[in-house]
């Protein structure tokens, strides 16, 4: 697939607006991108958000939705966090983003601010790599009402209290029981959460096209309870059966003081998210930079 | 999908001949499940060296390719070892399997020979659930050259010999560089071979319904080189970069004295294998039962 | 060592009073070992709670200072978490202790209650293996002043709240800095917790006789922060530094709410606890059955 | 301890000669320390390699029982390898050992060649850092012969060959059995080969100061088998029970085509080594650097 983008949602640090305004070279980076854009003949809008923050008055702005009604491409400014806040938010409009970064590149945010006017005029051109990336959904059920629902790009992880012991969780997958697991707590991550909390976890990688998520336990009381990868097709339930101050969290939106009985279901979304590259990028040349494999460690 | 199987192959433990006969009580074996699928109006047709071990005289036997174009079904009496053996050489046939085990219970041969009559018959009459496994095709390249070819349902396995260090490997996934690996050895495992070898090698389960691989290194110098999950769909390129006596080993079938220069490719194999359970089966309880995860550990 | 002892403090669970009384089995347990002490003429002290729980009136009983002044040994009634719980209160008094347990045994709780009689008889007259395990004294120093200080069999754990993301730890031993540790939390175990929370989190078994903690982080950020065993003659630090809702937990016994700066101290406590086993009892034994060592795994 | 150096033994590149002459800049890095040994008025004698390629001819040299009967300090440059060889052979003499390091600085070879000078004239004086490491004494034992010894100053490492299954290990320490290994091998690591091949197989780091050995188990068949710190005042034997092609290895010094019953025993020798380092070095900030912990991973 290959277009020509018109329309440019210009997003900056969306999901934390409360750290307050962003700081000056955050809207001087806005700027300049918004400039480049411009003299390239795109229709530039930003969100609300960021209009306001950085007093960028002379492009027009509209809300999230409005952005994915009307733009053709979502240009994210920010780092691997933003973009999935930005993700999660416009996967039901299917627009593509690219993720800009000013700090240290991340796994999906892998353009530098510093040269990204080379990098990115191609791309508006439709020279660039497509990657498609799975997106959750995921309820709480309590006494059979939704207590809970968000979308999750990374992962969702229920888990114990900090001063509380393990907590017991039973696993179906399809409607078939897979087992009970007693630990600090469970992930099941998509293919691009598994290079985060998962693997922290002791979680293995995922290619992004693998259609699975992977099941990973947090410090298992049994020892022969290893990480598990899922079909993405079926849903997977999980039910608190013990522990106290259980928490269910989707990428980080959090609901606290889960009760036993509550089932947390988590099935792949209708939607899912296109990120876009440069051309020749390659999923594998970002492991191995962000993992440091090329480093030979010791 | 369901069928009436008419002809059914029994096999013993067709892999390792060289052992000697069966014993007594495997001929016993063979025997009984040849009476009593006689007694259902079946024909049986013996491969050509269980015949000849167990000395059962009064049953037509073939050798494996006979057995491959004449029957409709291939009852394995043996471990996974020997089912998995079996597996390879009818895959090109499509002829489905099923696993009767004199033994503690496999992964894949779940059938205890103490009851099988009650469990069988109704299998017979297209009472199953049934279960498709990928096979690899794996080769070692040297100057351009197949220099060994073999199929593979658990794994194709690289590693270093006893006395020697580390080796390294050269490793791309559909024609892209993905990591140069040093280590004891690394394992490209099926969603099958994912609960043998890979898994205490550290790596993660893979339901068998993944189209994927798993690439698990074997005591890695590197920390950050972590398990990978990887399409099916693309081909794993191994090249022997450094290190001494190094081995390809596909299912422990091994060729030793490697090269640097030679390349093992890994590809999904144009066939799968199609095992056999009895109604209501189910890969978790498998999982449960094999991995002790109802003992609670520790 | 060996030597007889005469007067003997029969402790019950003696940890979790608020979970009721004593089930009437637990009561039989202790009047059945109370008689039978008796019965080898030694003299028998109740603890305070146990003598009100389960109503045996015609034994004295103590506090718990009063058992570590008057007794030259400790049977307990329960498992290793009711074990570990006494050991603490009775260190200072350097009483030994031998577990019976009515449940499955545990570590250090290696006596069946079924046919106890056979067991102990023996060990009250200077029959037994004798088992040393160190003690960690722990506190948390804020702004120069102590908030909490409590003793630890198994651990020292510094770890996050449900919601919350990663701590930030800053780790000094005896004075040099070791590490920050970006992770969900931190184990400092004992030999006797090494086979506890910490084994669940990937650290190594400690046999007991080693003097030296594991610092084991738990689901790290940095895929290189591995265990490292550190010797027990040092001060470990544990410097707070980021992070929301972190805790400290001395054998679950916990401060929540740490702030930035707070800082957990982690010495070696001049007391040790003194288990006794049956003659013939070996360290290894109780891994191997505990862990499912003969079992063979899958 | 601090002493003032006066004889100073120069080691080149002692353990592979069979790698051909040193290479011109190896020549001339000994030329260059051994002049500032002699401008600092010390006696430099270098040993009968290094002296035979880098063609010094103005030096006096010994072979290694020479210079550890003459010499009250080894000057040793190379690698963490060529350190850990000629630790093995002076040992028993006592001499303590410096590592100059041309490359990458490693474990224990921390000075770089660039600034030697600044660094080493202190240390000459008596201003150093005494670092003391123990060393294993191994040997194999055939039907009540030791038909191979060595010292080992990382590891003991018995495995499997490239192309056979599992080995099968019975383990005892200090005469009590401890288990059945049914892996790939087994590693018994120093707190020095903590850090090296045990580490890649999941071992735990150990301080140097701990009076303990490590037991890796390699991809062991059992997910419950996982490491255990053993005190170093016990024997470790290591019985053969099953597997082809199986080999010990200590410090990379082999015996190949172990046979069933052959027994490796590990203990500690009665010598331990002696590395000086620099004022101020700290055993966590050789982690820090060679693991990459401030790197912050991913």
């Amino acid at each position: 697939m290959t277009s020509t983008f018109r329309h440019v949602a210009l997003i900056g640090k969306y999901h934390a607006p409360s750290a307050g305004a962003p700081s000056e070279s955050a809207s001087n980076a806005l700027q300049r991108i918004a400039a480049h854009l411009r003299g390239l003949g795109r229709e530039v809008v930003l969100d609300t958000q960021s209009a306001i923050y950085s007093g960028l008055s002379d492009y027009p702005s509209m809300d999230v939705d409005g952005l994915g009604r009307h733009c053709d491409l979502g240009l994210v400014v920010g780092g691997d966090g933003t973009m999935l806040g930005v993700s999660r938010h416009l996967a039901r409009y299917g627009t593509p983003l690219i993720g800009i970064n000013q700090g240290r590149l991340g796994f999906v945010t892998d353009i530098a601010l510093d040269d990204f006017e080379a990098t990115i005029t191609p791309m508006l051109d439709g020279e660039y790599e497509e990657d498609e990336r799975p997106l959750m959904q995921a309820r709480v059920m309590r006494d059979g009402q939704c207590v809970f629902e968000a979308l999750a790009m990374n992962d969702v992880v229920v888990n114990r209290g900090s001063t509380s012991g393990m907590v017991e969780l039973r696993v179906e997958v399809g409607g078939r029981f897979v087992s009970n697991q007693r630990a600090d707590g469970l992930i099941v991550a998509t293919p691009t959460g598994s290079t985060a909390y998962a693997l922290s976890a002791g979680g293995p990688m995922l290619h992004p096209s693998i259609p699975a998520w992977v099941m990973v336990p947090i410090a298992p009381h049994n020892l022969s309870n290893r990480p598990i990868v899922l079909s993405d097709a079926e849903e997977v339930m999980i039910e608190v059966v013990g522990g106290r101050d259980v928490s269910a969290n989707f990428d980080m939106q959090s609901l606290a003081s889960l009760q036993h009985g509550d089932r947390i279901l988590v099935r792949r979304a209708d939607h899912s998210v296109h990120f876009l590259h440069p051309k020749g990028w390659n999923y594998y040349a970002t492991l191995r930079k962000k993992l440091g494999w090329n480093e030979g460690g010791t």
